[in-house]
């Protein structure tokens, strides 16, 4: 099958044999695969990752290594997408009394075991195919069209954002950043009814939040470095995905306010953390979410990411399509295999 | 009288007037005054304040700003201590609706309008007298001495970590440093009834910490950049007052933990923030804390400061007890006016 893998900072094609199916997984065919600022970071050497990277996917089921003749007919066809860590219960320790204490604990996606699609020690989505555990996938309805349901999981991470937040508690947010992760998160807290400024650099960008209902503001026009800062939000989501998005975030955190951090980027940036302290800030690192609040909002419509595909490559282009993704303006960028 | 104040990183002598006072303020003679690592921050340009450091104390109420008798003859000759935030009530309006939003939400520590004592456009305690508002006072009472009431206000400032954090939801707790601040969250938490481990870098502040039940290990002991790091803390509290502090902690807190910033060293730092999204650690500003609360402790004997008085010096002589106050291995420096 052909695949990518990452080589000196590149994607390289490579013709691999299908992944070997364990017990209890199954073989994907890929249908979609979205790229992710965290592959941009991949290339430049993130996790020192050598394989296929690609996380965000929609496919369906072609093979299933199974004894049971139910679990096949259960899953074999089905059009999924899937969990990007891979914990105890994936990699055959089923039983409670075998697993680490996350995974014992309820908690998956910080399994001390963990391998995560595309990014830690499993192939990823930039192939003909990709291997999960069957405990991993979920099953897209059929109101959701595949261009949907390649966003499911960074909109799960957006979602994630309502779970560990009481969101309601707050009359207004700030989005840090007008990227693709930012632009699901505007549109996931608006869903929930708050008030979203978005706050970015792109006036393209920007205009794309404001159909969807987001109110946005230039970073270039926020007052800096004044005493009394006129705005100020009790809830800051930064997602930037850059280092100087930190201090920003600060700036426009109310005293005792809550600062959702959801960038990734690697290499350390000289921050100030004093007015976390000074403010009482409560800062709360956001990975990934619960794919099925992400397909529920989908299904709904009431967060359409679809207006965020800048482009379609075939998968033989992924080299192209991942220049094509860094260029300015650019938001989501999908492979076809 | 004699006080002291900020000129060019010093502090020079300066006779100035006894303060005049507003109606509701009090006049109180400082009978001991404590150095804290804000008063060095300060020399070296913090807030860029030029006017009378200190902001630990513990005095006597000499005058009483009142047109009421009864408010004289309550407070006049007390042994008090004081909060340092002077905010809105502070500032003549005692009134509601003339509050600024944090005031009437009942957070004063925030006050949009607030001066601090010794720190924010408020004269402090390196003087022989400050003024204070009476409803920023805490009577001492008679079982504490004035060696531990003058560690009111740090001691607070340790217990706002009990009000911020479920600590019994824990079953052990990460202290990062061993300076004067540190060593007093570490003796919180342990009367909090929190198994503590101390990480610092000098025998001798560690060896002091043991003497009150902490468990102690060298910074220099702990492997860095592991994958795999034996020892995780799901609360970890960072007081090390210095910029290399927030890495270990981030690499001390176990996924989903809680890691609690004392530190308000000034300057930027470079620091990586993905390991709090990765972890998806939760990061709490902490600051002033309830005097109420801390002078419990020092009343009930569970936590004594005393040993971690270094040396006291006369007023006079606070240019060289801020100096004594940086050498290696000293804790606690007061002054004696």
């Amino acid at each position: 099958m052909l695949s990518f893998v990452v080589r000196n900072g590149r994607l390289k094609p490579r013709q691999k044999p299908v992944p070997r199916l364990r017990p209890g997984w199954a073989l994907v065919r890929v249908r979609l695969a979205g790229i992710c600022n965290t592959d941009l970071e991949i290339l430049r050497g993130y996790h020192n990752f050598r394989g296929t990277p690609g996380h965000e996917f929609v496919g369906e089921v072609v093979r299933v290594g199974s004894r049971t003749g139910k679990e096949r007919r259960k899953w074999l066809g089905r059009r999924v997408v899937g969990e990007i860590n891979i914990a105890c219960a994936g990699l055959g320790r089923a039983r409670a009394r075998k697993q680490c204490s996350y995974c014992r604990r309820g908690v998956p996606t910080h399994c001390l075991r963990r391998r995560v699609l595309g990014i830690v020690a499993h192939d990823g989505a930039f192939a003909e195919y990709l291997s999960l555990p069957l405990c991993n996938l979920r099953v897209v309805p059929g109101a959701i069209s595949d261009e949907q349901a390649v966003f499911t999981e960074p909109l799960a991470a957006a979602c994630e954002i309502l779970e560990q937040v009481r969101v309601m508690q707050h009359s207004e947010a700030a989005v840090l950043g007008d990227g693709k992760l930012a632009q699901l998160i505007a549109r996931v807290l608006c869903s929930a009814g708050l008030g979203v400024v978005m706050f970015g650099k792109h006036a393209g960008k920007l205009a794309r939040a404001r159909q969807a209902g987001v109110a946005t503001q230039l970073v270039s026009s926020v007052r800096r470095n004044s005493r009394s800062p006129r705005q100020s939000y009790s809830l800051v989501v930064e997602a930037t995905g850059s280092p100087s998005g930190l201090t920003l975030a600060q700036q426009l955190a109310a005293p005792r306010g809550t600062l959702v951090l959801k960038s990734t980027f690697h290499g350390a940036a000289p921050v100030e953390t004093w007015p976390v302290v000074v403010k009482e800030l409560t800062v709360i690192g956001s990975r990934c979410g619960p794919f099925r609040r992400a397909l529920k909002l989908l299904r709904s419509g009431k967060v359409d990411p679809r207006p965020l595909v800048a482009r379609v490559f075939p998968l033989r282009e992924a080299p192209a399509a991942m220049r094509f993704a860094q260029r300015p303006g650019v938001l989501k960028v999908l492979l076809k295999p």
